[in-house]
């Protein structure tokens, strides 16, 4: 949402002519935004470095001195993501009252949401469908975990609720199970509201 | 488990002058084995009949006789599995009491089995990873739901016990989460029986 950044990639138009654009903030974007169609479309272990450079218009080795690696690169689609998952910690920190239906309907909402929605079938599908993309996103979120103020002793609840949730979405939104698509979105959040309660008050 | 199907796919040592081995039970069980070990390895999209062919140490014509494509190759390994979620059922279909412990403790122990375990991480990562094998997965289980004894009624409660269960099980034996990974198999099913209870006894 910040200004510097794109959200969408469009052709550079202007530079039709120059063919690669110099480095610099817009094209790290661009190499952003082209990175996260890639891992979209092609999956994790298809995607290439000079597929990203190809579709963002620069050449392989700025996405290289950029990111360093396709493992860096993945790490900074995931970094990119990070307001979802503050949104998720915000709704987790906040009243004990009405917690899990809160944490339910924020997360499902964010898989309804067009954008963001989209942004986390390609993550989720990209991250589970090859070994090292799990491993890369196991590290972002221990990471994530620890720069976050959950205390130690909620995390385990913590980590069971999101995977029950993680569940349902990838029931719902990446697999299609027609019983799933078809409940209303506030069915399956008086559902799955007691099971996130009881993990989330778990304290040992 | 029958006498006729292999379960472990074995070079064929005895034919190593022939290249090619003629149809048959065992040649479509070595086809079977060796896509099930290219689906694990490579994933939907990135598997190809060649391969499969390859590795099974027939003709790719043959694999196409077999099973028609790589589509049908995929639900020919799904099929496969089909005594897993047997069991599975069966667990649910069992007596009231103790229902969310004895069926959350099933599904986790087919994951920690070396075999079924293995298994199920391949065709899960496979699964989700590639959208034309999700929806291959969609359709195994709707039919395979036709085909059981679940009323109706209880099928959306069914769907979410198990969406539940399969989002603990990305987490802990895919993604690896540390603290999912780190706890008592017990301990979890302790955590999620309330859940899978509450889920298994609705009946709307």
């Amino acid at each position: 949402m910040g200004m510097a950044r794109r959200t969408k990639f469009t052709p550079p138009r202007r530079r039709r002519n120059s063919g690669r654009r110099p480095g610099g903030q817009s094209s790290r974007g661009a190499v952003l935004d082209a990175a996260r169609t890639c891992f979209a479309r092609d999956g994790y272990e298809a995607t290439t470095i000079r597929a990203v450079a190809a579709n963002a218009g620069v050449d392989p080795s700025l996405v290289m001195q950029f990111y360093g690696s396709k493992d860096g690169l993945f790490h900074a689609v995931l970094e990119q993501q990070s307001t979802l998952a503050e949104k998720m910690l915000a709704s987790v920190l906040g009243p004990r009252a009405g917690l899990g239906e809160r944490v339910a309907r924020a997360y499902l909402q964010l898989w309804e949401d067009p954008v963001t929605g989209n942004t986390l079938r390609s993550l989720i599908r990209a991250s589970i469908g090859s070994q090292r993309a799990s491993s890369l996103l196991r590290t972002y979120h221990t990471e994530m975990l620890d720069r976050s103020r959950i205390p130690e002793e909620r995390r385990l609840g913590l980590m069971l609720a999101a995977s029950q949730l993680l569940g349902i979405a990838v029931a719902r939104y990446l697999v299609g199970v027609p019983l799933l698509v078809a409940a209303p979105l506030e069915e399956l959040v008086q559902h799955l509201a007691p099971a996130i309660d009881r993990c989330l008050s778990t304290t040992e």
